[in-house]
Order: C-alpha cells, then structure tokens, then sequence
C-alpha cells in the first residue's frame, strides 16, 4: 500500500492542512479507533486516504469504514455501495454497511429528505461505535460544506446559533477537512491518483442546499466577494468561538431557572428570566425546547421571540403551539414547555392542568 | 397642519408601529429636542411627518431638521435641497443645512464615497445639535436598509459584530422606522398624500449597497425565502441583543488586559488575554483597534484571527500590519497595538522602542 506522505510536496501540504486541523480542534488521541463515513464520494474517499496516510504518525489504533445506502436511486445507490466496499477491501480495513429506505422514514417521521437521511446515517454510525468500541466517527465534510451551511441558517433565520455552521468536532465526530476547499479536495484525488463516485442528487435543485451551492455561492463570488466560500467559513469558526461561550454560560444558568423537570414538560421560572440578559434568556429557552423537542428543527428565530412576548406580555393561563406537538403554558410565574400526545390542532385551547387555580 | 392622529385606521396603525419602537428602545424622553436628518428622499420625509403627528402624545418639546448637501450631482442635489427647505418650512420647524463637497472628503481621507458621505452627515448632525441644543438626532433608516446592512456586513466577513445591522439607538442617535418595511413607507406617503425626491445614486451599481438592494435581495426573495427582508431583520434583532451582552462584558474585561495606555499606543497583557475565552479576546482586541484607531473601518475577521496568531505563535519581537497605519507589536508579555505617523511601508522592519532589551 502506497504511503501518502512520501508522496510529493504538494500532497504532503495537504496533509499538513489537515493535521492542523486535527491538532487544532484536538480531534484524535492516540490509540483512537476511528471509524470513517465513507459515502464513496471525493470528500470521504479523500478522509479515508488521508486517515491511512496520517495513521502511524497519530498513533491511530484502527480505522473502519461505514457506508449507509439511502435506496433512494437504487442503481446508482448499489454502484456507490460496492465502490465503497472495494475501496475499504483495497486497504483492508474493516467495512459496514446497511441499506435503509430514507424515502420512507422521511414520511413516517415528517422529516425533509435531507433531515432523514442525515438522521439514518448518523443513528448508524453511533451505533456502530457503541458496538464495534469506535472512539470517533469522521466526516468528509468541507469549507464549501460549511459556507453553505451558514447561508442556509441566515436564509432560514436560524440566528447565531445556526451562523457557526458545521461543529468541527461534536461529541465522538469529528471532521478533518473542515478548513480545505472543495476544489483543493478533488486536486488531492486528482495527484493521488484517486477514483469516487458522484452523488447525482447533488444536482437537484429541489433541495435547497444545492440551489445555494450552485447558484448562490458562484453569484456571490463572482459579483460581491471572489472569497466568499472563505469568507463564510471564517465566519463561522468565529461563530463557534462565541456559542462555546454562551453554551457554557447557558449549562451553568439553566438549572436556575428551572421549576420543575419531568418527562415531556419543563417549567422555568419567569422571575428567573426576567433577571437575565436577553441574549440569554433566548438560549435558556431554546435548550428547554430541545429537552422537550429532543431537537430545534423548524424552530427559529420567529418562535422564540414569540415565546418572550407570551412570557412579558400575555396574561396568565395563554399559550402558544409550536412546531412538533410543543404547546408552551403561560401559568403565573411559571413558563411551561410541554410536548403533548395530540395533534395540537386537536387539542384545541383547552386548559393546561398546571394552569388550574390551586 | 394636518394632524395625521386623525387620518384614518391604516395612518393610524403605521403611527402605532412607529411608536411602539420608540417605546420598546427607549428613543424619546419627554421634552426631548429631536434634529430629523432629513434628506428629502421618502424615509426621512416619512420620519419626519411621523414625528410632527407623534409630537405632543410623545411630549416633544421641539422639533428641527437638517439637511446636508453632498454637492455629489450638482442640479439634483441643490432640489433635493430646496425641497427638504420648503417641508421644513411648511411644517414651521428650524431649518439647518450645509453643502460640502463629499467627493473631495473621500479622496482626502482615502474612505470610499458611502464612508466619507456617512461621517460627513453624522459630524454635521452631532456639531447641530450640540450648538443649538438638541437631544436626538432621527434618521430615516428602514427594515430593507437594515437586512442590506446585514448581508453587507456577511459579505466583507465583518463577524457577529456586523450581523447585527443597524442600531435602533446608538449614542443620541435614534432610528424610529427601522422596523417597517420600505413598502409600508411608501404606502404610508401615498396614503397622506406627501412627496419626496428620489436619490438617483440609489440605482448607481457601483455601490456594493445598491447591488444588495437591486439584485441579491430580490433574489433571495424569489428564489430562496419570501420573506428575506423581515428573517435577516429579524437575525439582526437577535445579534443586537447579542452584542450589548457582549459589550458590556467586554467594558468590565478591558480594563483588567490594559498594560499600558498612551496616546497613540496600547499595550495588552497576554498573560490576561490567554486566561479569557477566544470568543472574549476577539472583542478585546477589536475594542483596542478602536481605541487607536478611532474605527474599525477595513479591519476584518481575518486581522482579527492574524493578530491571535501573532498573540500564540509568533516569537517576541515580531509585528503585523494592519489597515490605517496600524502595527501590531509582540514584545515578550506585552501585545501592543499602536498607530505609526508614517506609512508602513516607509517605516519598514525597524523595531519597536518597546521591543529593545530593558
């Protein structure tokens, strides 16, 4: 097996990108079993050859490859299962893999097909480290990803939150290439020598994503900033920077004001609340709906001032309804945050028990 | 004079929006004296007969207005003079103005036309109303004026700190109409019956602004959300509250990094900085920029993230060049940000006083 390192300059900077990266973020230990998420497309065919290179110098115990094929264009989806299957077999690494109709769990679970398919191959991956002891999961995921990241947040009124784009590390995943190019990623295949597959449904204008890809970011550069991809980028990474803060400061605020906690229904404190910035307020609400809501999707900007205007401004006993069965109680000095059982449609603006005179 | 409180429900509810932002930011204090930036282009014209009709329920003690010549396109300019000169007077109120040549300023300063445009308007407005006694100086700025803001700011990689748009109040400067929407102003004109001039630079493409304006956020709107202008408004809503958390953070932390403070020079401690969260060392560092070099025009992120790397990885002695005559000295213990007389590039490499052995 070719050793990549010995591999000419211009292979070896890239490397060094990516080791940066790695060392900067802090994203591998020695000894860490790393499984790779291996789309067989150029970012995770690029992540897996560079791993193997940087294997001996990070002291990388094992690296194991997962493919999840989406059914969702079953010829091409069967090529790009087997390209991957081959690619691991070259390098004798351990390879998993599982099909799962992404069509279909988008539809029982009303989620985009994008949201679905995300959800599958993350809920795959985990589980393949809880049971096949991986330390880390690594992504392919680039600057240009990362670009279109924020501006999908901006466009959908994600708020700073959603400005900081792709974590570059988030719990046990990590992602390496984060700080490379696109095109300096399909360079690096190209010197190596390196064949993948291309994901057709990256053409697709129906998602929203590849509009902003295809159309948005090349009008950017070209009219308004030639380094706009680098631009948002760097953006972000000062994003981060600034919601680890307020992610620290929100764990430590968060117990203060909550009233009361059980399964499906928060109370938090009005008084509580009301002594704190706004800015934080707006993130002690958003982390009690994603311990209801068990996540933020659909939730923006709209609905969280929304809450704060029932919170000031409603009476006592007034709710709101929020996307994904969430009704929030206004009751007295208590705010509630509840995921109901029913359609909330259905549920009509029958009184919340909390809100019963005591 | 009409009383426009009186004029009809649609009037009326434009009238309410208006208020309820100056009651939610605080704008006006009884007996205020309110100097209205009036250009004559329909915002300025809109603010100003919203507050004549807003005067007494307000308790406004006087009302005058301003109007500053940018002698940029000769004929129309001296128009858009004579009206702003005939609303006031019809309207009985004080009458300032001025011509100056701002074609000439921009060259002088090396700011571009927007920038020199801007800070000769608000210089004259500030020395107006601290010679003739007022206490707000109002400009016309809008919800559409504040999402270009937004994407501006997004677009030259100003960090959090742009994404937050226009302030609705800074210093004694106010900004009553910058929740409604362009569309609702010129609505609201029509209604009662008022002209104004229109600004021919406003279609110049080679303002990055009008650009904004004309092309992205029409595109934006059609292609990608309907409603851009109120989500990056919305956006910029959330990162003001953001930044005033941050502000005062970052007023309490200066003091504590300061080594030395001189005219012209301030030494950081790295020692305190390196103690700090990344996300609070940028905003220390921006808040020193400023204190030398009296803005924070041409600095962006990327100046922000290359004096971070000077801070940690650049042995004493090295420095970093920045816009305006800025140089950025690492001196063993000490980061000091200091403005040179003479251009950089004349002053070369020579060392700093600072940096000689003590």
């Amino acid at each position: 097996m070719e050793d990549l390192s010995l591999s000419g300059k211009a292979v070896g900077k890239f490397l060094g990108v990516v080791k940066n990266t790695i060392t900067e973020y802090r994203m591998i230990q020695p000894c860490d079993r790393i499984l790779v998420a291996l789309s067989g497309g150029p970012d995770s065919v690029a992540l897996l050859r560079t791993l193997m290179a940087l294997r001996t110098e990070l002291s990388i115990e094992n690296i194991g490859a997962a493919h999840l094929n989406h059914l969702l264009r079953k010829e091409t989806a069967q090529k790009d299962q087997i390209f991957a299957r081959n690619l691991a077999h070259e390098y004798r690494i351990p390879f998993f893999t599982r099909s799962l109709d992404v069509g279909n769990l988008a539809a029982c679970e009303k989620l985009s097909m994008e949201a679905a398919g995300r959800k599958a191959r993350y809920d795959f991956f985990h589980q393949l480290a809880a049971e096949h002891g991986f330390t880390r999961i690594a992504t392919g995921h680039n600057r240009d990803d990362n670009a279109e990241q924020v501006l999908m947040a901006l466009i959908r009124g994600a708020g700073p939150t959603g400005m900081k784009g792709i974590a570059p590390i988030r719990g046990i995943i990590i992602r390496p290439l984060i700080r490379l190019a696109k095109s300096r990623i399909t360079e690096f295949l190209d010197w190596i020598d390196q064949d993948f597959v291309v994901d057709a449904s990256n053409e697709d204008p129906v998602f929203l994503r590849n509009r902003i890809r295809n159309q948005l970011i090349p009008l950017l550069e070209k009219e308004y900033n030639p380094n706009i991809r680098k631009t948002l980028d760097r953006n972000a990474a000062i994003f981060q920077e600034d919601e680890s803060f307020w992610e620290t400061l929100t764990e430590k605020t968060y117990p203060q004001c909550i009233a009361f906690s059980d399964p499906g229904e928060v109370g938090l404190k009005i008084s509580s609340l009301l002594e704190l910035p706004p800015a934080l307020v707006n993130r002690i609400l958003r982390k009690a709906l994603f311990q209801i809501k068990t996540n933020l999707h659909r939730i923006s900007l709209v609905h969280i001032r929304a809450i704060r205007t029932l919170m000031t401004e409603s009476p006592s006993g007034k709710t709101l309804d929020l996307p994904g069965q969430i009704r929030i109680y206004k009751n007295r000095q208590i705010l509630s945050v509840r995921k109901e059982s029913l359609p909330l449609r259905k549920l009509g603006r029958k009184k919340h028990p909390h809100s019963m005179p005591g």
